[in-house]
């Protein structure tokens, strides 16, 4: 198996309300208004959103209901950036659990969690590479 | 908020059991031996294990305690290419919830969950493009 990620699905439970949640941080898709799954080209992979019930059914697991485990990290060039996607996040309806500030692994990050319960890191690395092709290196 | 993912963390409950399912699967990790967090460099992303306890205190949520409506997914060029990836995780330990088989959206795809629950789906879609730099671009 490749060393790589192809597309990440997050299931919701408003399909309309999450396309309209990431599009309000800035993302387009090229979606039609009625279509049931949402992609959204993200650097060199896929974010999908889909039905949760129909991503538990097709995933072949239970669904626990909340948070289960995956969390997603969103790497920016500053920690000047990193306040302001998570501003840009509250006002597209997010909640923020913690906000910017360092960390204990040196860097600078803060949190936020999608209308789906989906939790977004956003953080500043600074040993990691932000490349200009939206790629992260590590140090 | 660019339209990028640069790190995901899926949070485990054993790590050295995570490491070496993932490892099983042929991927490689810098990480020493007695680390407590794994990095692999996943093309142009980061995939992270990390204590699962630790990782929802971090991210300011609530843990359910199973799936939690994250499905990831790892797109190859063939449905015999599927098949293989398929049987490299079984061999590993992972649990085969759905083998290779044809889908109703045109593609081939099974369905592998980790030691720790975490879905992965295995997946030819003729659709989009597989790129040589380990992308993937919408069709």
């Amino acid at each position: 198996m490749e060393q790589r990620v192809s597309v990440i699905t997050l299931g919701v439970t408003d399909l309309g309300r999450a396309r309209g949640f990431y599009e309000a941080l800035g993302w387009s898709t090229g979606a039609a208004p009625g279509d049931d799954v949402v992609f959204f080209q993200a650097g060199g992979l896929v974010l999908a959103l889909w039905d949760r019930a129909n991503l538990a059914k097709d995933s072949g697991v239970s669904d626990s209901g909340g948070w289960g485990g995956v969390t997603l990290a969103h790497n920016v060039r500053s920690p000047d950036e990193v306040d302001a996607v998570l501003d840009e996040a509250r006002r597209a309806g997010a909640e923020i659990p913690r906000g910017g500030g360092e960390t204990f692994w040196g860097g600078y990050s803060g949190m936020f969690v999608d209308p789906d319960g989906h939790a977004w890191e956003v953080a500043h690395n600074p040993r990691w590479t932000l490349g200009d092709d939206d790629t992260v290196t590590l140090g």
